[in-house]
């Protein structure tokens, strides 16, 4: 069935492995040194110099590498161990200071050998040894008789990639990216062949396309990309999703899931805690991200008011309305799309000019909807707005909601995090008069990707809006208590565990730590705040400190600063960013985002999410705009 | 800001790491013989041994043992390289066969300085050094100052820990659970307390919790563990998704995903192929699971026939009807209550006794739903139901479709994995008729989960019902091919990389390896259907060979085989197969799904995707249920 093809990249594969197969040889070596030492050994004697030592011979380069289980460790504390024996006497007179040196290296020996038992089976499968992976194909791994240690070796083999790209990441002398145009890539960069095809590839090629992979990539977690609202590499995080995806199991039941539902449901009752709410009391599920969980509130708000729409659909209810910032996320749009509101029936709030909801707009908004026969049902109050970083005006807000009978929202999305710090969370002031709340640990907390949390003040109604009782998965009759089966709240069926790596990061770190992030993050974004607004050839899109770590301003090439206001003057300025951002991927050093808000010309948006960011980051971000944008 | 916490678990901790604290020991005293070896060397001599020792004092328990950089390897290197230049000679005499020993010692002294050399920066950062984690924090890891190599020591503990899991979760000797209630977890097993608190843990406490989370949790990739569609554990897929964390970046465009966009769109590209649709065309997207997928069918189909919803709602469109089987899956019904269809206008369709729609059904429901004035919209026919593992006839809905103007979507998410099976892929036969496919690669092809597609064949009406244009993620004057952005076309806005390791899977065991595991899966359950047909004790849930690897089957302990049919005959099978699954739960021993089914008591659903899974697997589990349900 299988058929062995020539990898189409030996060559570069070769190259690739070249600097391992000198380690190979060298290990080999250390191999047959091992078998010498074990031929000294005093229960084998000379009596094992006469078995066949085909680890002792010469290296075969065409032959396939793989050592039996237990050689690579063994061999090393063979050598050792073996050494000592022989070595201990000789070297004693070359030693001053060490008076117990004896008693040392017998006591090392005494212990080796029991060691070796007692992690012979630990060690040796965990060191690394020098595998040719040309020969080798996915049919070779587990669970193929015999493929536990081809299996250790891929997977080592692989961990090494990830680390060496762990390491870089951090590094500021690499690049955050190596960009090429989509038909560059789709042509195969450097034989880097992204089709698929109906035989296998050795895996040898297989590590050779991780490595590419992550090599035509983006390094999200370098000090210097700052392009996204998701930024940085957090270890734990990693960590924690490298055993998610070992796990590799579904949230939905309790039963395949026992550990990753509890943590889900002490992490939500925490969450619950910091916003406000009573003992931590309401419901709540983690979303595959923000957009979701803000079509979760809009959903669960009209199962509060309308249930009949769940078994009668859209008809049944009356023309309802929603309401949301000019300024927020578009996903509060896609949600009233989806979910048959129409997006004319959504309600945009004007804003002050730094983003932020004006309450008294969104009052007579409310009084002209109901004038025309429609019913308010939903606000939408955004916590951190993408662009500007702006806090709506929760209380108000919320006082227009109580008075007009309206769900409260707030789209935390991108400032929940902010909850997390005593110094930043009075900007969230009147969240916990929320219905339900959007809150992205995957934002601010740094938490890798996918993490978001919808929370819910009233419990059952998350349940009672999403559940229809599948009985081949939510069976009443198990032998545990079946409201931990709390996958029949969600739209989805399987859903990924993304609560491990956020519930491993707040062990890791405790509240304090991710405090400690945010406030450093605020704290770097005051620091560019400070520097360019009134630095020449920088311009603020909105006067005064920004709220969260958006910074958002224009950068004036020297010959359009002193052009008059105008049209001419909007449309150069409406091409700057875009040409500084296209220079900076093309050199790759470092990333920001920008786009144009309203009547608003192209500006960069400057976010603070990367833990790794420092003032000289940020300083560095400055002088690149100004040396990519000066001649412009 | 940090205060050091005492761990609360020191004492299990420190038993945890009782064996590794002896492999450190063993390496204190390597680094100690690395110490004399190297003032036996020539270049030191003994004026080396005068140098403060530092290593080769005695162990203190209490230090913080970070060996500096590039002692590790480099110590063992150093041993094997000063043993050989004083014991090649004495060992010489003991061998017979190996004529160029001193050649090959003196080519391993040569060669292995060099080596060092060129590989110190790799070798000493891949090798694991016995680290104290107790006295290191996450405040510690990268980005932190000198922060490289606690982080590569604690992922390579992480990894250590992982890959043990890995190497048991193949090991049948292991249990498929280790089971406890949630109260008992709650209360804290052993200490494992799920209690999240302000201060940081210790990285030796987090890797505990790390080893607890996987021992307290089900082994979904164990060689008996069938109780979901989705089982099995792939290393090449593992190795994809700890890449995907390792990049942890998003697919919203192609400026920070671009290697990962281009692979969705040749990957969805070639499952189109695979369809049957002309040249692949047609659009599709990754989406979290497969009840997303399917909403994905129903919100772009009324996108076709009745864009204007979008903008105005459900109240702009007729009374609008869906249609699908009482056997499919529940996420059709969560879909129309969601998108405010109401499940009342959801019309569930009659089935055969093996679970296939019956057509004639389906046109006089269409019929009927015209007469009472409904509009008939959307067909959802299911290849591969949940629990009898039914396809339902596609062509002949597809006739149906066609004649009333209604779309039709083909629910494959479990069934779509056959569509690689040049034996089984006529079970789908008239697919490439349907104008949307969900197809879940994270069942039937094995990859980790979350991998679901929604596939479309029509160009365009996916972005054009869910594009919000938003400024600030889809600039059209980026310099690259904007139309690569395509995460515009999601409801979501951040979206996972889904997409890496089923790529690299389908790189790695070519289309045919993917053939080959389902041909495998369905030969398995086509085993266990003949073992158990005509077996005493067994009885079908309906006659025939199953279509797909689902066997329904109730297992009759011998103190029901001969009561008469009736109430009470039904009432005590009812309890048969939660009692055995609670036993085997208890015990651990493998895992199997039972539910009801219209008016079908409780019966056991077995469900083979498990690439570990063999037939001695299925002879355990009748076997198991034999011995677990014999008396009751």
């Amino acid at each position: 069935m299988f058929v062995t093809r020539i990898p189409n990249r030996v060559s570069k594969a070769h190259q690739t492995l070249r600097c391992q197969r000198t380690l190979f040889d060298r290990l080999r070596i250390v191999s047959f040194l091992d078998y010498l030492v074990t031929c000294t050994h005093p229960q084998h004697g000379v009596m094992a110099a006469s078995a066949p030592s085909s680890s002792g011979g010469e290296p075969d380069p065409n032959s396939t590498n793989l050592r039996p289980p237990g050689t690579s460790y063994d061999a090393w504390c063979g050598v050792a161990h073996g050494c000592t024996r022989k070595l201990g006497m000789k070297i004693c007179g070359f030693l001053q200071k060490n008076n117990n040196l004896e008693e040392k290296i017998s006591s090392f020996k005494e212990r080796s050998s029991k060691d070796l038992l007692d992690n012979s089976d630990r060690d040796s499968r965990f060191r690394r040894t020098e595998t040719d992976f040309s020969n080798l194909f996915a049919r070779d791994l587990l669970p193929a008789k015999n493929g536990e240690e081809p299996t250790m070796q891929f997977l080592l083999e692989v961990v090494d990639i990830l680390t060496n790209y762990v390491r870089k990441t951090f590094d500021r002398s690499t690049k955050v990216l190596d960009f090429h145009h989509p038909h560059q890539l789709l042509e195969g960069m450097e034989g880097f062949n992204l089709e698929l095809s109906d035989q296998p590839e050795s895996l040898e090629q297989i590590l050779v396309d991780c490595r590419d992979t992550l090599k035509y990539g983006v390094r999200t977690g370098h000090p210097r990309f700052f392009n996204q609202l998701s930024t940085g590499l957090d270890i734990i995080g990693l960590a924690g999703e490298w055993l998610t995806s070992t796990a590799n199991t579904n949230m939905f039941t309790y039963e395949i899931a026992p550990v990753f539902v509890l943590m889900e449901q002490l992490t939500l009752k925490k969450m619950r805690e910091i916003i406000g709410w009573p003992d931590g009391e309401g419901d709540g599920i983690f979303s595959p991200g923000g957009a979701i969980s803000n079509m979760y509130s809009v959903m669960t708000a009209r199962y509060k008011f309308f249930p009949e729409v769940k078994t009668k659909g859209m008809n049944a209810a009356p023309r309802l309305v929603l309401f949301t910032s000019e300024h927020s996320h578009y996903s509060i749009k896609k949600a009233s799309a989806a979910l048959g509101f129409g997006t004319e029936n959504l309600i945009l709030l004007n804003t002050d000019e730094r983003g932020r909801v004006i309450p008294a707009d969104l009052e007579a908004k409310v009084i002209d909807a109901k004038a025309r026969g429609c019913v308010p049902m939903f606000v939408n109050a955004t916590a951190g707005s993408t662009v500007y970083g702006a806090f709506d005006p929760i209380h108000e807000i919320a006082d227009i909601c109580e008075k007009y009978n309206m769900w409260l929202h707030v789209d935390g999305a991108w400032g929940g995090g902010l909850l997390m710090s005593r110094k930043h969370r009075h900007k969230l002031s009147g969240v916990e008069r929320a219905n339900s709340v959007t809150w992205n640990p995957h934002k601010m907390m740094g938490v890798p990707l996918q993490c978001s949390a919808i929370l819910v003040r009233e419990r059952g109604v998350l349940s009672g809006c999403n559940s229809m009782c599948a009985g081949y998965l939510f069976q009443p009759d198990k032998q545990y208590d079946v409201s931990y089966d709390t996958g029949d709240k969600a739209i989805q069926c399987g859903r990924h565990v993304d609560i491990f790596k956020f519930w491993l990061m707040w062990k890791a770190k405790g509240t304090i730590g991710f405090e400690h992030h945010i406030d450093k993050c605020l704290d770097l974004s005051h620091y560019l705040y400070t520097k360019i607004r009134n630095r020449e050839g920088y311009q603020m899109v909105f006067e005064g400190e920004p709220q969260h770590t958006n910074v958002c301003f224009w950068y004036l090439p020297p010959g359009i600063r002193d052009m008059p206001d105008g049209q001419e003057r909007r449309e150069r300025l409406h091409k700057v960013a875009p040409k500084i951002k296209a220079m900076m991927m093309e050199s790759g050093t470092t990333m920001v985002g920008y786009q144009p808000q309203g009547d608003k010309v192209n500006f960069f948006r400057m976010v603070i999410s990367n833990p790794a960011a420092t003032r000289s980051d940020i300083d560095f971000l400055t002088d690149e705009i100004e040396r990519l944008g000066h001649d412009l």
